[in-house]
């Protein structure tokens, strides 16, 4: 019977000696401690410490990465994951439609991150088909109801040494403040700032997210100056409680600032309803220049992810809400849109730009010869739809040659699912290994030089990046 | 002597490990039926079954592959290939140029395609050179004038089990008809139904294809809604005939339905030749739109290839015509284009819309992440001028991640070179079990589901894709 | 303690019989004269033959390569180069910079070139640290005082058949008429005539650039025709000195003529200081046009590399002027700019266009197809951010399927630091060996046909590309 049991060599390169020195990197870096700057997971999860519900709530639900590709395959998402507003699928269905369609997964970094948890968090050793549903259910299940597999001691097994969150404006941080101020917890639970919903005034939603910024703030956000100002208060409140850097995504990097009278202009008809499309685009560029004013006073390391068209199905954000599936990476551009921040900040010591693509043209042609320049610009490590193996190389192979190493961000595994948190730092660490291996093989590179990098790159680089204390 | 022996390891990888697992896994599908269900070659080859004329006819003439190789090197495309309207080149002539220019070839595709044809087809065993032209033309303008070398028998002996062609929706489909009536004829040659001469009503042609659409379908053709009518009612006849896709050729990929009054203005204004270039985009816009309502309506499975400019230099089309070399590649994108009508019909069960590319940029940036989330998409194999061995293999590498191999289209071989048929298609296998080999030999797919997906690749996926039936 | 002595095997591939296969290609062409045909070495370097003031002068200062990845970690770029108008940086200090940093360069090509320098050129052993600086500094500068290392000895000893440099219209070109007429001095050093500094008249300089033309020439220009008079006839006057090409480097590769009038209208307005941005891009896009049309009339080889945002950071421009390394990048398509100018001029057998690029998406999708059907147009090699080993296989791995090697335009190294020559040179042929030997391994091609490239990319190619007598 086939078994999930994950060979010792995967993703090392077949050449033999070339798999010798990425072996040898890699065990260096095997059991570091996880730091993980970018991620989706919510603070509440270890606040509570609630056990998971179901193995299904816990590798499916929520986990656009896998029901995306059910969806793609004709599988309904309603038959994984229950539409906004009605009760939850049965889990054990759900979990059967996964597993009936596991070939669909084959070569993917899906099933490799679930089989890594499968099989190396919960040691489970028969592989998923539609025959074995229900066993693995009814094991993975049974874990889940032991201590051991609830969140804070998998966030201790998984050794995770830091851990970011994203977080609205508004919120209040609670769970990140009970987490920091337990004796019994021992990780960092870090807030990420991301003010996205208050960004464009001509989107549904706007006005309410403002309202709870006014609110979280004690600041009026009436005018365009209350807005910025609540902006600025909120950022000092995340620091307060741990926060280091900010997260942005927009639908392009243009950083184009208004007239303040032009901006407040804006501000004051999108209260009335009255923001157009064009308005709103203009507004949303301006915050975002703001946003980098911001950074580069306030010293928060600024992620920025543009590209991405959200919600590309109306039908399914109607009916299943946003984060599922169907955001769609657009062409991006990052040097023209920049220009102007980055000729007004870009060589200061506070601001520390990360820019982050979906579309990986803009590796060797825009991120590496804008970070090799400007001391404020590092390359945010492949994310989203280039979190794998190939793409991690294809990476490096566009960025070390303008930027070397020690202008990318190190990794992030910007992800929803807990568990799969150690299966993507260990992909991570292999394709590094693996990278800087064949360096070392084609004599690029010294093997002691390779070692060392090795290291920083879960090390020193992921914590100088985001200006997280060690 | 150098002869065109090809090597039983080609294409395979270089590390033996690696290699071995490439050699067994192409093994399996090695001999299987070709299914070619994209192509340009006519029925009526089949149909009639006449000797082919000459080498340079069957390997040469009309081959733009060929020709544009030898014009890029300064050699007047009129060498080789006849200008419209005049007579044909001397073949042993032309057969000579090429020879004499063989090395221009070295270590493309091309000359891949022309040695498996002269070698594996023809037998042939010396190499092609000036000093073996005349030797190797004897050698097989001999072959051609054996029963054995006509194309019904090189159909049977290249193992193609279906052939589709590209046919105008005027066409009587005469050929087609009369080859699935000959009980002696055992293949399926498949009608493929291609509108893209009455899409865009600026463009010279587009009346006179109006008008034979007319005559086709005994619908007059003078209104929109009647080209609306003409269309479905010949897509309904290219299906009696056993037609399962279409193919849509466009600049851009931009759909986008134009208020049905303003088609109509257009349309008429066309009627009348006094379409303005504008008005041309936004009626072939609004068709491409409608072919896709048809499709999620009809169920044929379309095939949609943007972002070519079609005869980039005039004086060649002016003395040579269409598909003599110069069309080019454009920038191309697909995620905004095709929001709406995805939105509209992206979802549905009916619609089948694989997509091509010519910019492979696309293929990690939008058709891969398209594909992974709507079930209508499927991301076309790697085509015209990507249609080789390092190009599929970033393909896959491209592809595979988001959209795993059952939404990707099978190959196709698009050809217009008979012979080339069985070259390309093994070519293609090779490539498929080289990548597949990688993905075991670094751990990252179990040899027994390799082995699974290396024969459906040539099996379920290209029927499936293309609603061919089994 | 550390070496910088590099290993023959370098930059081979790792399998070994692939390596095996790479070896011996390389071996063939290791000691092949340099034909350098593109850069920036000027000619009175050589025409003086003075010594090196210092390694820093050697190896750091004005080459943005080496400070653009210092300054892009935070080290201000006076540190290493003292700001225009400004005394000269301590050049002990500078190197001490360097040396402390050294890590930030570990398997950037960067590295790479300066070991090579530092090793082969310089027969230093010590690798560079903070530790070595002074060390290895001293080593290097008391070898700048020894005859073997002044220019022209170290031209001799590089190999270097033919260097090309590149020059100002209005340029004199004494020093290269020197080196012509000095019966002591074998080599060949060719003007190439660069004209941007006249093709935007809405650019500050273009009044200065063009006064200086028209003193060089004799020729008025306050006239557009009396421009293109001009420029004519410099063009025969570097013609007279052995040039054989151009070189231009515009944003974009937009090539429109403008009706001689509005021509003549804007030339008219920038005289008096009053185009407009808008007026200077149609001009640009004009004069690019006539320098095609010149090209198609003359013969000189056309060098085009568009697609550069030149000086992105305009504090860093004032302070310490152009080629400082912050020119970025761009989205840069030729298929539809070039358009116009293939049609009327892409044919004949006069034009020749090379088109580099920093966009390497244009490769496969826009210069190989380009290349493949026009006689006239060349893929200039990877430079500028893909001068490096892996950019290179990139680059033949997306050219050669397309266009082979014969339109391939042979290495150039595009260099401003004269030891760099010899390793950028090396790098290139150990990467066109590595490239073949895959193809090799692979059985797509012979090893004697990848024998008979490798000989050619280095000898026949680039002189027959750039019209360079042999």
């Amino acid at each position: 019977m086939p078994t999930t049991k994950m060979h010792p060599d995967r993703l090392f390169p077949s050449d033999p000696a070339t798999r010798d020195i990425a072996r040898e990197l890699y065990a260096a870096v095997a059991d570091a401690p996880i730091c993980s700057p970018h991620g989706h997971v919510p603070a509440s999860l270890l606040a509570d410490n609630e056990p998971f519900a179901s193995p299904t709530e816990l590798l499916i639900t929520g986990d656009h990465y896998v029901t995306r590709v059910l969806h793609g395959a004709g599988i309904p998402l309603s038959t994984v994951q229950a539409p906004a507003g009605e009760p939850a699928v049965d889990p054990r269905e759900a979990w059967r439609v996964l597993a009936a369609h596991w070939h669909l997964f084959r070569a993917t970094p899906v099933q490799y991150w679930l089989e890594y948890q499968l099989g190396e968090v919960f040691g489970v050793t028969t592989r998923l088909s539609a025959e074995t549903a229900d066993a693995v259910y009814d094991e993975v299940d049974e874990k889940l109801r032991d201590e051991a597999f609830r969140p804070r001691a998998l966030f201790e097994r998984f050794g995770v040494d830091v851990l970011a969150t994203t977080d609205d404006p508004a919120d209040d941080l609670a769970a990140h403040r009970a987490l920091a101020a337990d004796p019994s917890f021992a990780g960092r639970v870090l807030p990420t700032f991301r003010a996205d919903r208050v960004m464009d005034p001509s989107a549904p939603g706007w006005l309410a997210a403002v309202d709870r910024l006014a609110a979280a703030s004690g600041i009026p956000c009436d005018t365009y100056e209350g807005l910025l100002a609540a902006l600025r208060a909120r950022r000092a409140f995340f620091r307060s409680v741990g926060g280091t850097s900010s997260d942005t995504g927009v639908p392009d990097a243009w950083a184009i600032p208004l007239d303040p009278a032009e901006a407040a202009r804006i501000h004051h008809a999108a209260f009335r309803g009255r923001a157009t499309a064009a308005e709103g685009v203009a507004y949303r560029r301006d915050i975002l220049y703001r946003l980098i004013e911001m950074a580069a006073d306030d010293g928060m390391v600024m992620q920025l992810h543009p590209g991405v068209h959200r919600n590309h199905h109306a039908p399914t954000l109607a009916r299943h809400g946003a984060d599922t599936g169907h955001d769609m990476p657009l062409p991006t551009g990052f040097t023209e849109p920049l220009r102007q921040a980055l000729n007004d900040f870009g060589t200061g010591t506070a601001l520390r730009l990360v820019l982050f693509t979906v579309d990986e043209t803009a590796f060797s042609r825009e991120l590496a010869p804008l970070a090799g320049f400007y001391p404020s610009v590092y390359v945010g490590a492949p994310w989203w739809f280039l979190d794998t193996p190939d793409a991690m190389e294809r990476y490096r192979r566009a960025i070390t040659d303008s930027a070397g190493f020690a202008k990318t961000s190190g990794f992030i595994d910007d992800t929803r699912a807990f568990c799969s948190i150690p299966a993507r730092h260990d992909m991570a660490r292999r394709a590094d290994a693996s990278y800087l291996a064949s360096l070392v093989a084609t004599h690029r590179l010294t093997e002691a030089d390779a070692a060392e990098i090795a290291v920083e790159l879960v090390s020193r680089i992921p914590y100088d990046t985001f200006r997280i204390p060690r």
